[in-house]
This record gives structure tokens, sequence and C-alpha cells, in this order.
């Protein structure tokens, strides 16, 4: 019976993106997996008709990007994690996520899942919406907010 | 770092009941950790005003019960899962593996999740439903339907 043979860890940097990302690496260790990190800079949509809304630099989107790359490889060592294949991508964090599990070949995506409560639970989160048309299992641990 | 020490496995006895259940027994071996099985026999809702809906016999519901019962042993024996406790309960589906997985401590739950498209997106699933409020780790299964 096959295990898991390639672990995408979606990281957000919050808090407790340590401990998830601990989970992560005891389960590629456990199944002798691949295991790969990502991380999405959100898009902001800006409304370029909107005059009060200014547009966001495009060096400023670069710096956010290299600077999410720094961070997912440091904390790729401070885990231990050797030779890691660290993603930064723009856009929507779960098409992206989606997408990158995808297009290589991903059977498990692990993530945060904050304990969302009252309106919050109506406005979904990031585990909710990568459950729905991931084409891979999907590994929700639980965090504290 | 610790792992994960008990693992619930909600069974739904669908076709892909097998597959979800052989996942949750290899992670269950690699952490070493307890292995406990659950089916949720669903309350239909019965409008005792409405005179064209006949309530159900209550000893069909012990007969239903029953059944599941057996069909949990079966499957955990087809595993080779010996000494499992299986549990069947009567009630709502998400908020009985949640209050099994908090009076147990669970720290893992495993459930199928199938691929919804369109309108059943927008209905959710067991899956979807159980990450909210669960007090633990959840698995979410892929499964073909």
């Amino acid at each position: 019976m096959p295990g898991y043979s390639h672990i995408l860890l979606a990281v957000d940097f919050s808090a407790s993106a340590e401990a998830v990302a601990g989970k992560a690496l005891q389960l590629s260790q456990a199944f002798a997996a691949k295991l790969s990190l990502i991380h999405v800079v959100e898009f902001v949509p800006v409304d370029l008709s909107n005059e009060l809304v200014l547009p966001q630099a495009p060096e400023m989107d670069q710096e956010l990007l290299q600077l999410a790359e720094q961070r997912l490889k440091e904390l790729a060592t401070r885990l231990g994690i050797k030779e890691c294949p660290c993603t930064v991508v723009q856009g929507n964090t779960r098409r992206e996520i989606l997408r990158v599990a995808e297009e290589n070949g991903v059977d498990l995506i692990v993530l945060g899942s904050h304990g969302r409560q009252g309106i919050q639970l109506l406005l979904g989160s990031t585990a909710n919406a990568v459950l729905h048309g991931a084409p891979c299992d999907v590994l929700a641990v639980r965090v504290k907010d």
C-alpha cells in the first residue's frame, strides 16, 4: 500500500508556521517522502479607476517575493531540512497551492487550520478552500490563534 | 517532537472507505498510534405534524446501528486491525465525530473527501464541516467519486 511520496507544505508565516512545518517534516520522515515548501504572496486587487487607491509599485512586489523566499529558506534551515525546494509565488493562495501541487505530482498538502468561529466561519479559511478541488490528500494542522 | 498518538477514522461505507482506512492504518503504524473507527448513522429529521411523513420505527434505528457496527468490524478485520475500538453512534455526523474525538483525546481525524464540484461545493462536505471546530488535526483523503 503506497504512503506519501511528495508532501507540499504551505507556509503562511503566522506564529504557528513552525509547528505546522514540524508536522509536515515528521510525515515526510515517516514515509521517506520528498518535502517541498510553498508560500503565496496574495495579490491585492487594485481598482485603477479609483483615484483614491494607489497601485503598488512593481519593485515593492519584487521585494515582497524576495523577502518571503528568504524567510522560507530560513524556516527550512531552522527545521534542519536540507535541499528543500522552496517556491514563492504571487497570486491567489488556493489556486497557486493547487497548481503547484498538481504540476509537481504532490500527494499530500499540509497547511495550518485556524480555529475560526462565528462570522469568520462563514468567510472560510485557506484550509477549507484548498480542500475543495485538491487533487490529493490535505492535512489541516490545527493551530491556536 | 510529538507525532500522533490516537487517530480517529471516520468511516462512511462509500466505495472508497477501504482506501481511506488504508491511509489511516498506515499513519497509525508510522506513528505507533492507537486507531479507532467511528461511523455515524445520520438522523433523518421527521416532521411529526406532517401526516404524509411516517416516523421511523425505533426497532429500525436499532437494526441500522447493529448493521453499521457489524460492517465496521468487518472493515477492521479486512484491514488486519486487531482489537480496534469501533464506535457507532446516531446523530449529526460532524457533531458526533468532533464529540468522540474530543472525549477520547484524539489528535488526528482521518476521513474521505469527495471531489465536489458546482452546486455540491456550496452544500459543503463532511470533511469541510469537520474541519470547522475540530479540536485536532484533520486529514482529508481525496477519493474518486
